[in-house]
């Protein structure tokens, strides 16, 4: 190892984690695993750069230490991140970068020949923003004997339950998040500029509350007033926010790649009954989903109970409503496995972290009420404490 | 077209958009062209939102009125900032988001073949973050009859030169990362903790200009220092300034998606003799560069200029110098185009925009001073005004 890479675990966290990924392999009799998603690749080996809009993966084997593969520029960074040796730190020449000639998973195929991985059963995350069609085309072209199986999502499954370090960093993510929402609500009055407001998120978010500084979010920050918040995924412009404008703030706290997503919905001025009902029946619906959060349940529990709640109030929702989270990078900072929708049967354990995500997207509005929690041995825990209310001001 | 969709540009120039996509269809004799990558969609449609971490695209055909399709909840931003009609977005269940059971891609599929368009030639963007093998895999097994074809950049290609309205973006954007710059010559100093003086770059960065709103860049910040400032692509953390440090800031401006990417490095006391040569080097390639960027030249003379001017001054470098740039979304602010690099022999025209981008990293450090401009008639315009040169403070 580099005596001076920076790393945020202990080797004892990293070999578990290699050890937990090597059993998931040995479970689909994979040989060597080509992991290419950031937030799988910093999981096992500690690796952090926005170097993710070139092609690179960590490799596993079962016999061997990890390889870091990238573009040639970025080895660099692998060695200040990475605890992998600098031996077993591989990059591409830069020709191989966008090109409409070569493909760089063309150079990945001749490292895995070089390493007699060319006639095993080599695991690939088919579903992933960072493993492209084209990717997988080269792997196939180039690797004939190989046999490619699907594992997308294996390692991400290996990282739903949480240690005590990155219960910690998600901790600090709550920090962040509760300091943002209460910077918001602060400087929030008729007359601001919406990118001002979101030049504050940032400051604060980034700034971060003493020792806990602050990561950039795998998703920015999303504020949309009005007619706008009919819409879940809109960001900011210049527009001036009115008494009587309703807002809400699907925002996150970021620690060491670590997040606490939280959501919180601001009225300029009393809010219309409306609304108010619909607070009251996130909320009501809210409690009932969590009374299902503790180890045993499962992953459907606190949706239905969430949906059943809900209905009584005279809204119906078939979206997701909530998903697991921790360690991401973007475009998406939950961690694409557990959901909390009818038909996920995954069952809840301690130190599993999600994101409930009650939001109601009304024809005239929307209104965000939202908890990340942690599974403890008999509950949950709300990580942030942010005052659970449609926010008035 | 919804009465109120916030279109950045004007419906004459949305049309002109399409008609030269038809053209570029047609050439490679495509009769329906599936667009995921988000800078192509909102360059097509007007389309903007955080959603591209779910599948969605813009359908083009040659007789009809694009379509936009995605997760159903996301077909209210849709509405809100696309000219599209209402009619032509479509949206599917969020049964299919991130399931491993289901891909959205057989949702549009169905769409597909309901348009009559499963036994033609469909192109699709096979290199791009956004079309995952995945995604290919649900379109070669629903659509069987269809013949996939590879279609990868052919809207970014399009992109290349910038309308007037698109320059004025980027000129916008010019000044943010103008007032980004000042603001961090003006606070940095021994002392300074990292991460407060990320905070600040992005503060300055969002709220931007007067009227040039700050839009979030589609790369973070990165703000390496000594030897981590080795590695091109490490962001921030809490660490603390020194006197002697020396910092690169490879950051953005952002107007309404479109960027103005610039990077400066700033040393904290007088720098050691041997940046002071890389300085002299980096201006002296750079502007040999330079000389040869205007109409008619092509992308590669611009970096075989600078590259041999390098090597007279002793440096060797083999990496990519530049790319194209305009609209773009996360994970890069690239087009994914032109590239400045020996063997790109695309022929520089009036109006195309690109990121000049030689920086060097050194043993103990690194060092970038870049420029991003336009092509004018007769020569290139800087679009941001900064000192060129390696800043001391």
């Amino acid at each position: 190892m580099p005596e001076d890479a920076k790393l945020n675990f202990t080797h004892d966290e990293y070999s578990q984690r290699l050890q937990k990924t090597r059993d998931a392999m040995s479970a689909k009799q994979i040989d060597c695993l080509v992991v290419v998603d950031p937030s799988n690749m910093a999981w096992l080996s500690g690796y952090d750069g926005w170097s993710f809009y070139t092609h690179q993966c960590v490799v596993v084997r079962h016999d061997a230490e990890p390889v870091w593969w990238g573009r040639g520029i970025d080895a660099a960074g692998a060695i200040r991140t990475c605890y992998i040796d600098a031996d077993n730190i591989i990059g591409y020449p830069d020709h191989f970068v966008q090109s409409d000639e070569r493909h760089p998973m063309d150079h990945l195929s001749k490292i895995l020949r070089d390493l007699g991985l060319d006639r095993v059963a080599i695991g690939v995350e088919m579903e992933n923003y960072y493993f492209s069609a084209a990717a997988f085309r080269s792997l196939q072209t180039q690797l004939p004997s190989a046999k490619l199986v699907d594992a997308t999502a294996l390692v991400n499954w290996q990282r739903l339950v949480k240690s005590e370090q990155e219960l910690a960093y998600m901790r600090s993510a709550a920090r962040i998040v509760e300091g943002m929402h209460a910077r918001i609500y602060d400087i929030i009055e008729p007359g601001l500029v919406k990118s001002d407001l979101a030049a504050e998120i940032f400051h604060s978010g980034i700034a971060g509350q003493g020792e806990d500084w602050g990561d950039y979010p795998a998703i920015m920050p999303m504020l949309p007033t009005g007619m706008d918040a009919t819409a879940p995924h809109l960001t900011w412009d210049n527009s001036v926010l009115a008494a009587g404008d309703i807002t809400f703030f699907e925002i996150a706290g970021c620690h060491k790649r670590y997040h606490c997503p939280l959501s919180r919905t601001i009225s300029l001025g009393p809010p219309p009954q409306k609304y108010l009902d619909a607070e009251k029946a996130v909320l009501d619906a809210m409690h009932a989903g969590l009374e299902n959060a503790r180890p045993g349940k499962l992953a459907e529990d606190v949706a239905i109970a969430f949906f059943d709640t809900l209905e009584k109030h005279g809204f119906k929702k078939d979206n997701r409503t909530g998903y697991s989270i921790g360690l991401s990078y973007p475009p998406d900072w939950g961690e694409r496995t557990m959901s909390l929708r009818r038909g996920d049967r995954t069952e809840l354990k301690q130190n599993m972290t999600f994101h409930f995500m009650p939001a109601l997207w009304l024809d005239d509005g929307g209104l965000e009420i939202t908890e990340s929690v942690v599974i403890t041995d008999s509950g949950y825990e709300r990580l942030a404490e942010v005052e659970q209310k449609l926010l008035v001001k």
